[in-house]
Order: C-alpha cells, then structure tokens, then sequence
C-alpha cells in the first residue's frame, strides 16, 4: 500500500498514530494543527512538514482527524480535496459528522494514550467503517500494517466497544483513586495496594474470565463484613452508595438478589 | 527464630500460607481441618501431618487460622495450650473473636489467593496486631521471613486497609464483568479490552498517580459523551445508576460538580 497520510491534530493521539504509522513505513506527508508549537512541537521529531494555515494543507491519499470529539466536525470542513479519504478517530462520533465532499471513514484505536508512554501497537484493535467496500479495505490494510488487530464494526457497535473502554479503563481507574484517598486518610502508602492490583489485573490477563475471577465479601455473600465497610463509609455518601451499588450488583450477579 | 507452626484450615489462604511459610524454611508440623480430605490432599504435597481430630492437635509455638471469618471463633475454641500463640488472618475480624487462654494475634496477608496461581510471596504486605510488644515482634518475625513488607496495625486500619482491597480487586474486577457482558451481548470478544486493560494497570504500577491517570468522557466533563452512553444503558437500571455514580464521582473529584 502507497497512500500517503496527513494527520489532524497534534494531541495524544496524533501523537501515537503518527508514530505507529511511522513506525511501520506509512509516509506521514504533514501534520496540520491550528495551534503551531504543538504540531512543531512534535513533527520536528521525525522531520515532517507542518502548518497551522488550512491554505497550505496539502494534497493525500488519506486524512486522519485526531482532535478532540468536539474538533471533528469544524477540522472535517478544512480538507478542500474530494478526491481522498477523510476518517476520525473517535469511538462515540458517527460518520455524518465529518462535513466534506471527500469519501468517509472511521479509524479508531482502542486505547488510552498519554504522550510520555510508549505502546504495543501491534496489539490495539483498530475499528473500522467506511462508506463502501473498498475504502473499508484501505482501512483494513492500514490498520492491519500497524496492528494484529482490525475489525470492521458500525458505529452502534463501536458506541458499545468505546463504553466498554470506560468501564474498564475509566471507571477501573477512579477504583484505584478512591483506594489511594481511603489509604490517604489511614496514613498507609498506596504501595501496599500495588500487588493486590497487579494480582487482580494478572488473573484477567491469565485468561481467568472476570465472573470466575471474582472473590471477596460480595461475592461470598458476607453480609457481616459488607455491613463493617458501610459502617466506615458512612460519613462519605458518594463513597456509601457507590460500595452499596457496586456490591449490589456483585450480589445480583451471584446470587440473584438485591 | 525457631517456632513450630501449626496451621488450622485447609482452604486458599492456609495452603498459600503454608507454601510461604514452607519455602522460607519454618517448620509447619501440623495442618487441622474439619473435613479430613481437604487437609490431607494439601498437607501430602508437604508431607506435614494431619489431622481432623481436636484431640489430636500438637504442641506449637503459632497457630495460624486460615478459615473463613465466620469460622475463626469456633476454631479458636480448639487449640487447647495456654503457653502459645494463636493468631488469624483476617482483614475485618477483630483481636477479641479469639477465645481461649493462649497470647492472641492478627497475621493478616493482604492478597488475593486462588489455589492454583503462583504468588510472589515476598511483595505481599502483611498486617501485624498483638497483645505485646513481644508478640508483636514475634509475629513481625515471621511475617518478614516470607515478606518485605510487614507492618504493625490496629484493628481499625486493618478494617480500613482490607476495605480498600475491595476496591481495588473485587469491585474493579465487577467493572471488568460488566465490560465482558457488554461484549458479549455486542458478540464481541472481551480479548480486544486486554490491551487497554494491561495499560489501565501499567500506568498505575508504572506509579503514575490515579488521579492523574485518569482519563475519558467524565474527566473532560464531556456531558455529550456520557449522554450517549447512558441512552445505551437505559434498558438496565443496574448498569444504568453505576454508570452515573461512577461518572458523578469523578465529576465531583476533577470538576468539583455534581
């Protein structure tokens, strides 16, 4: 495949999908972004051209919009070609919001990107939609040139797959917070927690399915300790009734009852 | 330190327990359990008596219960010396449930244990309480001879430090439940999750703070995101309130709004 690419947007995930595509000899020709020192910022890296004036956007193959949700659309008018294929990376914003006279598609990764950290990208799982067969199969090769993964999905199913993503990321994540704040408050370092995490994260990741992997007082149906955890809760309402929902549902679970 | 070792329970925690105690060279003369065929088939792989008999319990220095909670007073009846130590391994169980004339203590391990998963024993933190300052040394011994990490904590703390393990392990692997049957019903497979789990987990054991790994729709106040989601959960008041609990409480912990 010789297509060359521009990339929208100089965030995190321009960041990362410029590198993988790099990475793996995908010709990056430019990256547009409205603000300069960001796309200097990180193009001056691997020497592509850059810009900040939609004028000077140049002629490619495929665009890559990476901005935030609320960017796609405005970022979509400025590509002036129509001969060429313009995707976004969102998991939650369908295909009509991109506004040109090009052909559309869909290209997300799913993943959490932060700038400093590297990534397996062979192993995100790239999600795609396009208008017809073969700009689906454009996409498929190029996601498939960076990753193992690829799959074409609608946009209903990737709202799904992008939910997900929160439960297990987002949602996970504040878990983590909550912890570090109750260890905050006893004086006790969040370190004791790390292996405790790393077990929970290791069963998942040995193939052990999350209803054969869970354990703990819900789980037990342990109505003694469940009620000791409330009682220390007890002063936090929004840590109350999440405990209280979260063991609800791990009791919905197992033993159907509320 | 030269103490003898008696275990009391032949469940998950007794045969981790023991395995730790086992390779750190201190001598487990007995494995107790009610129900003959548990201890048995795990005290053979050490070739350490059994015994299913209260009469029959030997002389130790320690006795370790590993039982259940609900099971630790009625087993303490059991252990019929006064010159010795008679310790559980509770998270949320108090000094007092222990009931006969001998020193009491509290040798909690904090972990998840599953029979069949390997553990690095030395990275697991436990939780130290006793009667005295001799005791508590005694047990602090012990505990450093499987681990690097052993820590006198009153009842109170140890309450608060099991709660927050039931945070970060059983409710963060119930949030990885819901995710799996989010992908199921989408007839997705709950392998393309792996990834963002495993960086979920990295960011954090990479000592990233969780307040500052977060990331996602509720992070951003990005009500449009969250509104989609919500519309996709609205035939399941379950996922339907967790996601808005969850999603208001990181609200809360970055925007200062509910």
């Amino acid at each position: 495949m010789h297509k060359n690419v521009v990339i929208l947007g100089a965030g995190n995930v321009a960041y990362h999908i410029t590198r993988a595509l790099l990475e793996n000899t995908i010709n990056v020709v430019q990256i547009f972004n409205r603000t300069l020192d960001k796309a200097q910022n990180f193009s001056e890296d691997y020497n592509i051209n850059y810009t900040d004036k939609i004028s000077e956007i140049v002629k490619a193959d495929i665009y890559i919009i990476c901005t935030s949700d609320k960017a796609i659309s405005e970022i979509s008018y400025y590509v002036p070609f129509e001969d060429c294929l313009v995707v976004h990376t969102s998991g939650s914003i369908p295909l009509s919001a991109l506004k040109g006279k090009y052909r559309k598609g869909i290209f997300y990764p799913l993943q959490t990107f932060s700038r400093k950290r590297a990534l397996e990208y062979d192993k995100i799982p790239f999600f795609i939609e396009a208008e017809n067969k073969e700009d689906e199969n454009i996409l498929l090769s190029l996601a498939k040139r960076i990753s193992d993964e690829a799959y074409v999905v609608d946009s209903e199913k990737r709202l799904q797959i992008h939910m997900s993503g929160v439960w297990v990321n987002n949602f996970t994540n504040h878990l983590f917070y909550i912890a570090n704040e109750i260890c905050r408050n006893q004086d006790i370092s969040f370190e004791i927690l790390k292996p405790l995490i790393k077990e929970t994260f290791e069963k998942i990741n040995d193939d052990i399915t999350p209803y054969d992997a869970q354990t703990g007082p819900a789980k037990r149906n342990d109505n003694i300790v469940i009620q000791k955890h409330l009682s220390i809760l007890e002063s936090d309402s929004n840590l109350y009734q999440l405990y209280s929902l979260l063991t609800n549902s791990i009791l919905k679970t197992y033993h159907d009852k509320l």
